[in-house]
């Protein structure tokens, strides 16, 4: 057995072990019955160890050593193999530990300070977090060769750094100064939207929404849908789960989720079968998969050609007055632009304004120019800049996001990375099939999903993110094709 | 840290593995849609990889050495850890591998053969199996210092032997060929039983189900009840996970079944919570699990009692005329004495005739007694003696159980053994609680629940089964409770 193979039969089993996770991790949103969560916690804690174990064997450093792929597939895994042994080897036990504890112990207090929107409650421990994670960001970074806060954005986004992503934030930002009230103003022009009529009965928007999930080619003999109180796409490639929240005041809640979920496990569903469980074989990273959400969900399927598509079979599920289904009236219910203080309510054009503030804020603390205690002053103060509004308490403010105070700092930029990506392919794939639009409204999106099969999913994480963009589209990251977008949809009367 | 805690982290994580495995099998049967089958295959390799890894570990046998256990449950648990590691490592890889590959492939073939009643075609694939369950049964044994056929036995119950089963068996026998023509000549006299009208919805029977779980005890904050092809009891004791299958023609299968599977989720339930995970924790065995599944169902719910209360719940849940709904007409249906070919459609009286016949069988086989090509001859004499009648097919006949065909020898037992032991057990209990009839004529079974959960659940796997039923009854393994009960029940004008 060579090197290579001892490495690839390892890496199969921590794949293995790591499917067997994901789901439980399945099972326990939307499955479970309350009184298995702590066994759960055991199952979950021995798998996590287990595979910390087989990666961080010394044999693994030896086979690295000496192992010598037998082509480009096997020598991308190799990298991955071997930047992943780094990237667990590279810390101390004491501070993964202290990393853990601080974690935990401060996700507690931020879910009641949250509650009270009391940032002094939970200060302490962040700063303890913080503290931990430049000491992490310091230790990555030297193991990697890596800037401290890029090494922490490369635990989720391989292949893309703070100085590629500064430029491209910063030019949006500019945009938006002068792009938002203009998309106001239009918007007023257009006049109010007809409200959608209701209620929508959960057994008929499980099955609009399990029809919707197939019209973009997910096959549910390698896929289910159920119901967790925070929708996600768990599973493995050949058996993705997927999971929504249906409202029966709010179809659009359930629907443009279902449909969000389903280009997550597309990407998963294209995932190279022959690398399977290994490094090579699994998704890009986080913003590469948020590209795919996102050019189902926000490009695809908020389209005017899918909206008309789309409100047929609504009317069809939920009878009444058709006049709230067509696709105008959709468009003015779905693709709505306004300030607000709350990331994950916001609209893709205001949204990366959240995600920008955040990556500034999050860089300055992994780098030391901003410390805990005044990040509520300088969060107010970036979101009056960027949005001109000023959240009233903390709540409404740097309280409102789990990540920071749960250990997740360089996760952020990956949403907007994901939605610039999203708008970046489309445009690649409108000029390979400049009958998108006729196809979309016929609600065919075959095509569309063989090109991102092709150009996406079935690459794996052989590249990095702007080597899989330069690969798709011929260039890096830019966000000229999203502004592209949005001017189209928001800024043109 | 001491030895024995060195060994107990060791165990919780070998437990913690097999708990995340008992979901998966649960999942593959209950929820896994079909084309996650190939990658379940490998998660469930990996964690069975890594269990016999962590278990054959010289580590382990170093700290067997050195180990004491601070108390009289600790030494019972180190005892069991060493008696796991002794079987674990009895065997020499290269013939657990030939063990797994002849086993699989007469599995398949068998498949075939039995659709076909054609032993010719499994016979080569089934002397290969049992060639080599001779060798492992003459390993476990010397390693085990048991008898070889014992030594297959301890693999599904504990505490047990062939030597104290066979008079068991042969008093049984004996009493039945004097039993079972009275039992058909009362049965006759009482005349047929009216049908349950039907159909039975399957909303109304899932609701029922669950319900009569609840009767038993289940507590549903630890607990599911879900839909499977072959109806089972998984999961982990803080979250039981049983099945069933609902027929709409039939309402006694389901609600039948879920009873039975409830008796085993009540068993989990009520083992020791401080070792969860431990060897000690588990339950005592197959035939102590059936033991609890059959006290519940056969004892206490087919009882005249219990089916007073459950007419009336079944009558209030499907309507009509309340006749057949009758404690004593669901007695007739219920509980109907019939000489039949199948053992798993067979009631409770001539269920052990079939049972007596595969230990023997097996043990002869194993005991290099009788020949693989006999057997179909030496199956058909069997039923012939002991049931009268002979079967016109080997599907019908030693091709009917996929048992021995998948390498299971010495499994066989345990079925009647639960059984006998169910009713020793509610002896024992009936001279404890003598108002139980009244309680179950009212669907309170808490007591009765209580007094298992105390001499038994509780008791976790410290006693084998003949400790086990010592400690509860009195006396070891007796049939006499058993052959009263069916007295009571069949021969009792």
């Amino acid at each position: 057995m060579s090197a290579y193979d001892r490495l690839t039969a390892r890496f199969a089993r921590i794949g293995a072990l790591g499917e067997a996770a994901g789901m439980l991790h399945w099972d326990a949103s939307a499955m479970m019955p309350p009184g298995g969560g702590a066994a759960r916690g055991e199952q979950l804690a021995a798998l996590a160890g287990l595979r910390h174990d087989l990666l961080v064997s010394p044999e693994v450093s030896l086979d690295l050593g000496e192992a010598t792929a037998p082509g480009a597939w096997e020598d991308a895994n190799l990298a991955l193999m071997r930047h992943a042994h780094l990237r667990a080897t590279a810390l101390p036990t004491a501070l993964v530990e202290a990393v853990e504890r601080a974690n935990s112990a401060c996700e507690k207090v931020w879910r009641n300070a949250k509650a009270s929107a009391d940032f002094a409650m939970v200060r302490p421990h962040l700063a303890e977090v913080v503290r931990l994670q430049r000491e992490v960001a310091q230790g990555l970074g030297e193991a990697l060769r890596m800037a401290p806060y890029d090494a922490l954005m490369d635990g989720y986004q391989r292949g893309v750094t703070a100085a590629d992503v500064e430029p491209v934030f910063d030019a949006y930002e500019s945009w938006l100064a002068e792009a938002l009230p203009r998309a106001e103003a239009i918007q007023a022009r257009r006049g109010a939207a007809l409200p959608l009529p209701g209620p929508f009965p959960v057994a008929a928007q499980r099955d609009l929404c399990r029809a919707m999930a197939q019209v973009v080619g997910l096959d549910f003999n390698h896929a289910r849908l159920d119901e967790s109180l925070h929708p996600f796409c768990g599973g493995t490639p050949t058996d993705v789960r997927i999971t929504t929240f249906y409202d029966e005041a709010n179809v659009a809640k359930a629907l443009l989720g279902v449909l969000h979920e389903t280009g997550h496990a597309m990407y998963e569903r294209g995932l190279p079968e022959a690398f399977a469980r290994q490094p090579v074989g699994e998704a890009a990273g986080m913003a590469a998969h948020e590209s795919q959400s996102l050019i189902v969900e926000m490009q695809a399927c908020r389209s005017d050609a899918f909206l008309d598509f789309l409100g047929t079979r609504l009317q069809a599920s939920f009878g009444g007055d058709p006049a709230p289904y067509a696709a105008a009236n959709l468009g003015k219910l779905w693709r709505r632009v306004e300030r607000g203080f709350i990331r994950v309510d916001a609209d893709e054009m205001t949204y990366p304004a959240h995600v920008i503030l955040r990556f500034r804020l999050e860089r300055a603390m992994i780098e030391g120019r901003l410390e805990v205690a005044e990040l509520p002053e300088a969060w107010n103060a970036g979101l009056q800049k960027s949005l001109g509004i000023t959240p009233p308490n903390d709540a409404l403010g740097c309280l409102q996001d789990i990540h920071w105070h749960d250990g997740a700092f360089g996760y952020f930029p990956s949403y907007t990375l994901g939605a610039m990506a999203a708008a970046q392919l489309m445009a690649a794939l409108r000029r390979a099939e400049p009958e998108l639009d006729a196809q979309l409204a016929r609600g065919e999106m075959a095509r569309m999903m063989g090109w991102l099969r092709g150009h996406v999913h079935s690459q794996g994480a052989r590249l990095g993110l702007q080597d899989l963009l330069r690969a798709a589209t011929g260039k890096p990251l830019d966000p000229a094709d999203f502004t592209a977008h949005l001017t189209a949809r928001y800024l043109t009367d």
